[in-house]
């Protein structure tokens, strides 16, 4: 798959779309109007930036016994040198150059091997998206979302192509974290799976395959139910945020401890989750405790990491205030 | 707290006496028999033997950027100089020798501090040893048990000394793994909780608090939840246990993926777990389908790296096999 066609170019949108581009795909950005072309273009500017900056920054751990570098972005770190990274920096130059802009959505499907929708987390939003362009694919065109919240056999039927259809989920800062999580329905044909596995890797994305569809792929399924206990932990009043960071840290060999991750993720999230929860508006329930825990907080405007505090403080760097 | 008394010579035992001794301790083994030391010294000659070995691998780690070492046997590695584990590795030879073991249970607990509950696991075992004790403590002796599945309710009657009991639970191989998770009961005095936190952290454990009692103090608390999301995946057949591990390691940054800690507890821990589960006999359940898989696994001696197999395989070092 060589013409990709991003829909949306909001964090994600944008994101995956450079990754592409810079892995040598001829990506097109579906937008809306000229007004989303001008807020798109300056987040791919600041993808520019920090791509070469990350570069940079790889060239100066080469050789380094655990080199910290961006995984999405060098294949075979362990044997690069320094030349093949200015190399690289050249191909986030032309990538930067190579990316087109559409509005007209007939002109930016024509000749499209892999279109993701990455537009707002709207059922009806998406719907329309998929219906529009249902008359303006080829044959072979594969089609996906990068919706986090929703099932993809929601959408399959609406482009009138639901064997070609999966979801293809990314998390934020892609090129450092470069797990691509696909989610087929039964309807997927194999080939069409395999096909994006393989379009993960050529990004330099690890391709994992949910084959039964559930709500939170794989690693939400696993983050949520440990971030929940650790709340428990805390709202319970069984133990201090730090003490519990701390036995998951030490005791699991985790490089976060759960109240860590959850200031990354920031507190409007597991907020917005745990509200809706039985009991929650009950103070004397579990569920009651974490709302008033997590509320306390946010109405203290200590919402995460963006916020310089959460259950820890930060600098301006995002980094931990000891 | 100088005078310890370890009741029990097992696994756990014979490692929390022998990590005291290491720093320093006045260690006493209190022993149903002679057969029981005889079966509890070649425990602590092993130790002798992988507490030396360890110093001199943490020696070859000095200087390396992120060094691995047995992080219960050097405080300050950063600093620290070869001459200085040839040091330890004295103190090491002087805790061998140092240790006592005694089988008279009046005579072991002469002028005892602090005593180290980790007999076997039988409520009744514990409350027999307790009670037994009761009239031969100063006034001011700790008491703890190492218990991993029972609440320090159950036993702070026993001794007569409720204010003075509370739990103080290991991990195996404590001179890596070194969190030491202290749970209290509303009857613990804070004067005694402190003083169990100062011993940790002179034994260089890393002291966290349950204030509450609750099962599975607190890093079981997190990690079966997460291992059960884990198997929910894999039974459920969302996906297979090398997706679901690759999703944790690449999403989470973790060291190890849920079915790689699964295959280090052993598959018995969680299929015991698992089975006493509602609906564990009905494998169209969530329950009865993790029950299934462990069970499979485990009727073929696949019971985790100890085996040579769990998940994954294993050579004769537990190293996985890729």
């Amino acid at each position: 798959m060589k013409n990709i066609v991003i829909a949306g170019g909001g964090v994600l949108g944008s994101q995956i779309g450079f990754q592409s581009a810079y892995r040598g795909k001829n990506v097109t950005f579906w937008l809306r109007s000229e007004e989303s072309i001008g807020r798109a273009k300056p987040k791919i500017e600041k993808l520019y930036m920090t791509y070469l900056a990350e570069l940079d920054h790889a060239k100066a751990q080469i050789g380094k016994e655990n080199p910290d570098y961006a995984r999405a972005l060098i294949e075979d770190f362990a044997n690069i040198s320094p030349e093949e990274i200015d190399k690289l920096k050249e191909d986030v130059k032309k990538a930067y150059e190579s990316i087109k802009y559409e509005t007209d959505l007939a002109k930016a499907m024509e000749g499209a091997d892999f279109v993701i929708e990455a537009i707002a987390e709207v059922a009806d939003v998406k719907h329309d998206f998929f219906k529009k362009i249902k008359d303006l694919l080829g044959d072979d065109t594969i089609l996906a979302s990068n919706s986090s919240t929703m099932l993809p056999s929601t959408f399959k039927d609406d482009a009138g192509r639901p064997e070609n259809y999966l979801h293809f989920h990314f998390a934020n800062h892609i090129w450092r974290n470069n797990l691509a999580e696909i989610m087929v329905t039964p309807e997927t044909s194999d080939k069409v799976r395999e096909a994006v596995e393989v379009y993960a890797r050529e990004i330099t994305m690890i391709p994992v395959v949910i084959k039964k569809e559930r709500p939170g792929y794989l690693l939400n399924s696993l983050l949520v139910p440990l971030l929940s206990a650790a709340q428990e932990l805390v709202a319970g009043e069984y133990a201090s945020f730090e003490d519990v960071d701390m036995a998951w840290k030490v005791g699991a060999g985790a490089p976060r401890g759960p109240f860590e991750i959850l200031d990354i993720i920031g507190l409007m999230t597991p907020y917005n989750l745990a509200k809706y929860k039985e009991g929650a508006d009950d103070p004397s329930t579990m569920a009651g405790k974490i709302v008033k825990m997590l509320e306390e907080k946010i109405e203290a405007g200590k919402t995460g990491v963006a916020a310089g505090e959460g259950f820890y403080k930060y600098d301006e760097k995002g980094r931990k205030i000891k």
